[in-house]
This record gives C-alpha cells, structure tokens and sequence, in this order.
C-alpha cells in the first residue's frame, strides 16, 4: 500500500459517498414537492422525478458531461467525454473520471428538479420528458462549462461559485420562473380580482422530511465539491452550511411570527432550503459570521419572492423561484461582498470580497456571470418550451387538471384506503 | 500514525458507514411495502421489517455467519465463527472480523427482507417469526457459503457474483415465490374466473420515498461490497449502479407509456429496483455500455414477469419475485456474457464473459450456480414453511385477513384521524 | 501528500459524514413523534423540530460551545471558544475545533429533541423557543463539560459516557420528565377515575421510518464519537450498537407478545430506540452479549416505565422519558457492570467493571454522575419553565389544544386533501 493509492482511495470514496448523499436529495425533492402540492397531483410529482433521475443521468452520459467537462473549444463549449470517452486529460484530479461524472451526475438532476416543482400539477408528462432532455443534455452543461470547465469564458474572468448558487440554483430558479410564465397559473389560483387564492399542502409531515433530507445531502452538495478529502476547507465548508441553513430557518420562524402572527410552517420549511441555497456559492470563502447573515437575508428574501410572484399571478406551486432563484442569486454576489482573500487561496485564487478590500472587481465578476446563468436558463427554457409545444401539449387537458393528474395522467391515486380489490379499469378518471 | 493503521482505518469507516446505509435499507423496504399494500396492512409490514432486523442480527450473529464465513468442511458448510469466537484466521482482510460481520448482517437483513414483501397482507406473524430464524441461521448463510466463502464449492468452479445478484436476491425472489405459492393468494385478488383484480396502493409517495432510500443504500451494497476503500473498482461500481437504475426506470417509464398508455408508477418504481438488482452481480465487472443494457432488459423483464404471475394466479403483492427473483437470475447470467477480463483480475481472476472471448465457461458456471441458489431457496422455503404450518399456522384466519392485520393482529390501525381519546380496548377488530 | 495531511483529511471526513448522519436523526425525531401525536399536532412537532435545529445551532455556536468546552474554570464551567474564537488550545484534535463544533452541534440539537416529544400536543411555540434557547445555552452544555471537557469535575472522577448515555439521554429524558410534570397532561389522557385513555398514532409507517433513521444515524453517533477514523473501536462500537438495537427490538416483539397478547408496534418502535439509548454510554467498552443483554432490559424496562407513569397521570406522549431518561440510565449503570478493562484502554484508561474485576468504584462513579446529570437535567428544566412561564404561557389555550396546534397555531393542517382552491383566511381555527 502506497501513500498515493491509499490518498487517492480516501478520496474516490469520499466522493462516492458524498455522491450518494446528493443523488438521496432527489428523494428529499419529491417528498418536499409531493407534500406540498394537492393530494391528487402527488404522484404526478414523484414521477418527474423518477424523469430527473433516468433520464437525466443517461443524458448526461451520452451528451452533458461532454458538453461541460469535455475538452474546451473557444471557451463555449465542451468537445469530448461523450459517453465517457475520447481526450479527458486536461481534468487532473486524484479521482477517475467515472467517480467525477458520477458527483456531476448527482448535480445535473438537481438542477432539472428545481425546475419541477415549479410547472408541478398542470405540466403535461410527454413534454416534461422532453425539457428534462434538454436541460440535463444541453442548458446546464453549457452553462456549466462557461463558469467549471478548464477554460470556461467565466472561470476565465474569476468567476467564483463554489458549489452552485449561479450555476445550479440560479439557473436552474430563473429556469423554473421561465417554465411556470409560459405555462400559465393552476384553474383557480388566482381569483377574478386578481387575488392569489390558496390550498393547504397536502401532506406538510412529508414535506419537512423532504426538507431534511434536502439538508443532510446538502452536507455532500458542498463539502463533497472539494472532490478531495484532504482539502484543508472541508470542515469549514459544513459549518457554514450548518449556520446558513439554521440561521434561514430561524429568521423565517422569527419573520413569519411577525409578519403573519405565526410561525409559517411552508415558509419555515423553504427558509432553511434558502439558506442552504444561499450558501452554496460562499461556503469555502466566507467566515461563518458571514454564513448567518447570508442565511437571515436569503430567509426573509424568500417571503417577499413568495409574495411579489403571488401578486404578479406568476403560479409557482413549491416556491421553486423564489428559493433557488432568488437565494441563488443572493448567494452568488454575497461571495462578490464577503470572500475572504485567505480563503479563496485554496482554490488557487487570492480574491477578496468588496468587504475585505478586494474592490469592485470580484463582486462585478460575479454579477455578470450570475445575470449570463439567469438569462440563460431563462431565454432557453422559454424558448424551448415552446418548441416543446409544438410537438406535444407542455400542459394537461383541463379535465386531467380538474381530476388531479395521478388519475388522470398516471391511473392510479397517491393515497387510498381501499379494503378490498377492483375491477381492472374500475378507476374514475372524470372530473367530479 | 503508520501506513497500515491508516490504511486500516479506512477501510474500517468504508464498511462501516457503507454498512449503516444498507441497514437504512430496511427503512427503504417498509416504506416500499407499506406503500403497496392497503392501508389495513402497513402496520403489519413494518413489524416483519422489525422481525427482519431484530431476529435476523441476532440469528446471524449465533449461527448463521458461523455457517456462511466460519473454517470450510467440505465446501458444504462453515464450522467456526458462531458469535464470531472461534478459528476465522482463514478470513484476510484489513477489517477487522467484527466489522465484517456487521457488513455481511446487513445483507442477510436484506435476504429476509424480500420475501417479507411475497406474503404481505396474510402470513401469520408468528410463522414469519419462525421463517426468519430459518432464513437467516440457515438457508441464506449456507448458499452464501458455496459462492462466497473460501472453499465454498461454487466459488471453486468460479462462479462470480460480486455483491449477491444470485446469493441474495435470487435466492430471496424464488424463496418469496415459494412462500407466496404455498400461502395462496389474498381474498378477493383472483375473480372466479381467474382475472387479477387490482386494489391501488395505499400510499405511493411512501413507496417511492422508499424506492429513493433503497437506491441510495445501493451504493453502499455494491461499493462496500469490495470491503476495501483503496480497492480500484468502486468508481466504476457506483457509476455502473447508477446507469443500470436509471435505464431500468427510463425503460419502464416508455415501455408502460407503450403498452399501458401511461407511465405506471408501480411499474416505474419496481423498474428502478430491477435496474439496481440486475447490476449487483457484474457492477464491478461489465461496462457501462452493459450496465445500462442489463438494466433495460431487467426493467422490461419485470413488467413481463408481473403480468406472468398474476396469470397464473400467483399473489405476490409487492412484485417481489419479479423484481429480485428475476431481475437477479438476469444479471448472474450477465456476468457470463459481459465480464470484461480486465476487470475480473481485480478479484485475482481473469475469466471473461462470452461476448469477451471467455467462450461458454463462465456462464455456464453462473448458470449453475443460479439454478443451485434458486432451487436451494425455492425448495427449503417450501419444505420449511410446510414443516413451520405444523407449529403454527402459516395464514391468519379469515377474520383477520378481511379486518387487516393491522387491527386484527397489532391491535392498531396504521394511520388514525382520532380528535380526541379513546378507552381501552375500544377498538374494534371484526370485519365490517 | 504527507501521511499527516492523509490522516487528518480522513478524520475530518469522518467526522463531517457521522455529524451528518446526527443531524438527519432530526428528521427521524420530526418523523416519529408527528407519527405518534394525534394529526392535528403533526405540523406542530415539525415545527419544534425546526426550532430545535435552527436555534439549537445559533445558540450552541454562540454560547454554549464555549460553556461546554471552553477553557475550563474549576471543573464547573467552559470559559472560551464562544462563536469559535478564544484560546481552544486545550483540545487536541486531529480534526479542526470547527469540524468538532459540528459534531458537537449535532448532539445538542438531538438533546432537545427528546424535550420535545414530552410536552408535545400542548406546549405553546413561544415558549418553546425560549426553553430551547435554555437548553441548547446552558442546561446541556454545562452538565457536558462536567463530564466530556479537558478538567471537567465528573470527568476527573472518571466517569464514562461514551457518547451521552448520561449526558445526552438521561439528562433530556429527566428534563422530558420535568417538562411534562410542570405542563400537565393533554386534555382526555386520563379519565375522572384516573385511567389512562388511549388514541392510535396518527401514522405508524411515518413513525417507524423515523425508527429506521434514528437507527442509521445511531451509527454516526456512537462509531463518529471517536473522533478519528483510526480509532480501533469503530468496528466493535457499530457491532455493539446493532446488537442492543437488535436485542432491543426482539425483547419487545416477544414480551408485549407475551404481556398484551399482541406484538404492540409503538413498543416496538421504542423498544429498538431503548436498546440504541442503553448502549450509548458503553457501545466501545462492553462486549457483543453485554450488549445483547442492555438491549434485552432496556426494552423491556421501557414497557414497564411507560406504564408506570400513565399510572401515575404523567402524559408523556412518545414515551420520551421511558425511552431516553430510563434507558439512559441503565446504559450509564451497565458500563459499572460490564466495562472491560483492555477495551477502556482505548480512552487511555483501564478502569474495569463490577463483573470484570473492578469493584464497585466505577460503578459509584457512574451513579454519581447519572444522578448529577439527572438532578441538573429535571431542576433546571423545572424551575426555568416555571420562569418561562412568567413570561408568555407555557401550555396553549384549551381552545387551541382541542382544534389542534397545527391550525390553531400554525394556521395550517398537517394533511390536507382539497382538490381546488380556497379564499385567504378561510381555514377555521374553532374546536368543533
């Protein structure tokens, strides 16, 4: 046994573990949006899923990874690693190739179900498949590359986003606000005047599991982004995604005592998400100070997010933009405020946040390649979805709608409480 | 800190903790259970989990590990190891035989696990208690012992099944088709003329929260499955147990949406199981390529073979032979058509499959060893649970069949909306 | 690479992995107690869960790490290290003080977690934050630093508690106990002659799952309280833990078999956790059939304490006191009895117990300690709920309590399954 081969097992394990631990987030995404949503749209939620997952992951193998991680051409795009083959030498880690694409697999799929919860109970199965393809293959490779891939046009420029917050949340959050403008509100959330009408989540005890599941994959989100054991921030990284997550939690339980005269529970729930989100570009460079500050911010921002879409009748079932998006967002320039030069030398960087006298510079850097991210996965999701359109419905008939889409789409409720057996096809699937 | 004791204690935590996911297994079967059955059996479910765990550890540590790892008599049986004393010097690794077993217990949980699923909603809790003792002391430890002790006799021909496709989900799917033979169908399953009635599962978010924890544990039982952090194939495992998921519910997800004009969540869900069960044998030893094509056929096999059963009236109300029984006969015999020799040299062979070169050999070694594993299940579950309806009887009465075991046996129903307090005994256990 | 940078990057992600493991027992808690309490108060129990996390971590990293494992003042108390800064030269740690403030952190937050379940069902949320705030300050991290900090008074005495048998779970369970006595019970638990009504959980299979993560999370709590991966007790402390957990389990299966006629799943449920709290305090210094036999009493001691205080009209309604405040108790006793003088050399002492020729001082030590714990854990929570009560009620408004804590004081039900949409504020918050 060398030093070599027990430093490069120490960290192949390491990433598999971590990325295990995010591939389970995706049952902490369906439980979260299953929950949230009404009771007949359950299993609709749960099998976009499985779409996440199964095709995600296949395309991401044949086409994504290339696309991002392949080698460079121009700064753009990726132009090798397509099923995991031809020239992958620039990438020069102690870990495989398989081990990589296996943690960027895991990253991929929860960039496409940031974008379910927002078109949840009224998107048409068929065209779901189709944008998770172009999503998992397609907008977030390419993206991903500019800001991740060796020669990236915004890793170029100094772009920092550690695990995400650009490159995952907000994309995948602006994304998802592109998705539910153009496929238009629920039949009956809003009402004649205007005035957002409400439904109590179907099952709040589920979607809390999910959001703790969310939080310990979160754990191996970013601490596993090291991709290396023995990086000297892996400590640091899950302290300051500990604080973020509980300090979103807190200021949502505080703020929403105030603000409605009770502690929200689906506003408490999607606090500590904004945290964590929020965090994610900044985990590594910011002191923990920092950490509980960017946790309170993104908290309370996702309140006012929830509102402001409510009263722009823009329907978004789960408050997919307003965490993702909108934490993301915050996240992202938050790095641009608080990086720490002594931090950021671990990526080989000795940039400072505007706070720490690094200037203007980093913090512009920052928000030009967050508004390339946004603006990206805004126009391509917009204007894929339509091209979406033209070959299937995006959305369900209003029949399917009205009678839930489990049973209308899928043949089968979430819940019953049969006793005995049915007839085969005994299943009502009108509108009552 | 020396090399070795460092070493040592890597390998220590990669068993351990791979160890602990696939004991949250178990959580992942009784949410999958409990979820498929109707709402008056989920409680009963969970008990044969609890049964599965607590039993199965205890009888493992006695007798069966004993059995199965303890110093070879003839290549039939294990003689040493029972509570882990004895000679087990014939053991080499860098784990300490403590730590080993906790691996190998978390797998014979699983074994026992699976049939669990076969004869839900009838079997008799006291005859299930007598049936996992006889699982995990007796039949499961001895097959084990064949293919994967040293000197066990299937191991000596060169039957290769890297982390059970044969010794634990073969074994375990024709152990449940035994069992689910012999106890009969539910009330009510069969129509007088012989059509399957169908009864929608009680909670299929649960289910598929279920499903999401199993795939994660996955990772654990396939990449633990080398007991050694530094060993070379675990990236490779863990990205071949992904492919293989992902196409096994990528194809159930089109060939339903084909054949049932629908995407079937049921269907979908075990889809992804069959995925995961096909790759357990070769995960270390085929492609990607084969990987993704062993989970495709296994995901379409499954929904063949649950359609099979159901006409010839054989209730298995879980899918359980479908999905282990089938998809793991498929993936043992993949090995023999698509071991790459490169990568069998990682447990110091060379064999190849026969689309490598390998000729007929190898798979018609893993097709013995199949037939052995299957028929030695089959028929001690048979013969066993014949012997266990002399003790007691192996189906609960009509009675409690029609209340559910819930209520009928626990005395508790799974799921209550009580506002306020009952007295005791007020609950009431006839059929309505 | 040095073999030091290996060593420290592998505890660090050892210990990072097991503190996440910790932090998602939170979702077992939320899952098991909103599982057990009637369906009005599921949301509620979640809420407290976000409390416990969100504000035990503000407040540990703000106060009570420094209180706990600061620079020691007289054995009494910790005086640095409050928001991570100070002098903490006095631990000697391979891994950074920020990694085991994390570790650290996840015990804090599961302490009072186990309050939470004795007042649940009427404890009024303002309150409850203020309670937690005391707990996770103050009452706990002192009573830890006399048992688990560098000069801590019962420390010196020799006390052991590997991982909080004492200090995490006697302590919660006699401040449950507190807390529940100074609350009162739920109103309808006890009839006008004193007996004990009953209600069926609300969801047993959510119950039980939260089980299942507490048990995978058992083994990041115990194996990661090594603090270091090459700790040569890891594999013997998950054995030990899988056995009580186990034993635990089966002694609870066949004594309600035998005492109410029926496996009784709730029993069961805790039965399993009582095994896991019994052997927190001995899991590296006991052996495999000590650990068997603390697994076997303390479920069946949980049945009996369980009945002992609906005798005595102390509504506890998860059993938090019969599970962690008994079971605490005898796994602290048991390491007097069963303590093995070459395996508490691994803690750098050799103390042995009352069965393995030590004589009776460890097991005073141990006494002395628990009773310590438990007189701090019951008084401060007595007395400070009693101030608290000055300051905003402790229990809810009958009203409030016979609606249901989830609408009545978080405005939202837990289940909920609306097919359309409803007006604002129209969700009525009237008992029936």
């Amino acid at each position: 046994m060398t030093l070599e081969a027990l430093s490069s097992g120490l960290d192949t394990i390491w990433v598999v573990l971590t990325a295990a631990m995010i591939l389970l987030m995706e049952g902490g995404f369906a439980l979260l949006e299953a929950g949230f949503v009404r009771q007949k749209n359950a299993v609709s939620i749960i099998m976009k899923v499985f779409v996440d997952i199964a095709f995600g992951a296949l395309m991401f193998y044949t086409v994504g990874f290339g696309l991002m991680y392949g080698k460079d051409s121009g700064g753009v795009i990726g132009t090798s690693g397509f099923l995991l083959g031809g020239d992958l030498s620039h990438i020069k880690l102690s870990i495989s190739h398989e081990t990589y694409w296996l943690f960027q697999c895991a990253f991929v799929i929860a960039v496409i179900s940031i974008v379910s919860g927002a078109v949840a109970e009224r998107i048409n199965f068929r065209a779901y498949i189709l944008y998770t393809i172009l999503m998992t293959a397609f907008i977030y490779p390419i993206a991903g590359h500019w800001v991740w891939s060796v020669g990236g046009w915004l890793a170029g420029f100094g772009m920092i986003d550690f695990a995400g917050s650009a490159v995952i949340h907000a994309l995948g959050g602006f994304s998802a606000l592109a998705a539910a403008m153009l496929i238009g509100p629920r039949i009956g959330k809003y009402g004649a005047d205007g005035s957002a009408n409400i439904v109590p989540p179907s099952n709040l005890p589920l979607a809390s599991v999910g959001a703790f599941i969310l939080w310990f994959g979160w754990f191996g989100f970013n601490s596993g982004s090291t991709l290396s054991a023995t990086n000297g921030s892996i400590g640091h990284i899950a302290v300051t995604t500990m604080l973020a997550a509980a300090s979103g939690s807190a200021a949502c339980i505080l703020f929403t005592m105030l603000r409605y005269r009770k502690a929200d529970p689906p506003m408490v729930i999607n606090g500590a998400l904004a945290g964590l989100v929020g965090i994610t570009a900044g985990c590594a460079f910011v002191s923990d100070i920092a950490a509980i500050l960017i946790g309170v911010v993104c908290g309370i921002a996702m309140v006012f997010a929830t509102e402001f879409l409510d009263s722009k009748r823009i329907d978004d079932p789960v408050g997919a933009f307003a965490v993702h998006g909108v934490s993301g967002s915050i996240g992202t320039l938050a790095v641009g405020l608080f990086a720490m030069p002594d931090l950021t030398q671990s990526v080989g960087r000795g940039y400072a946040g505007l706070l720490y006298g690094g200037g203007w510079s980093l913090l512009g850097v920052q928000a030009l390649g967050l508004a390339v991210c946004c603006l990206w996965g805004f126009a391509v999701t917009w204007f894929g979805c339509k091209a979406i359109n033209k070959l299937t419905p995006l959305r369900v008939s209003r029949d399917e709608e009205l009678v839930g889409l489990d049973v209308g789409i899928h043949g089968v409720p979430a819940y019953s409480n049969e006793d005995g057996f049915l007839e085969l096809g005994s299943l009502k699937t009108e509108p009552k």
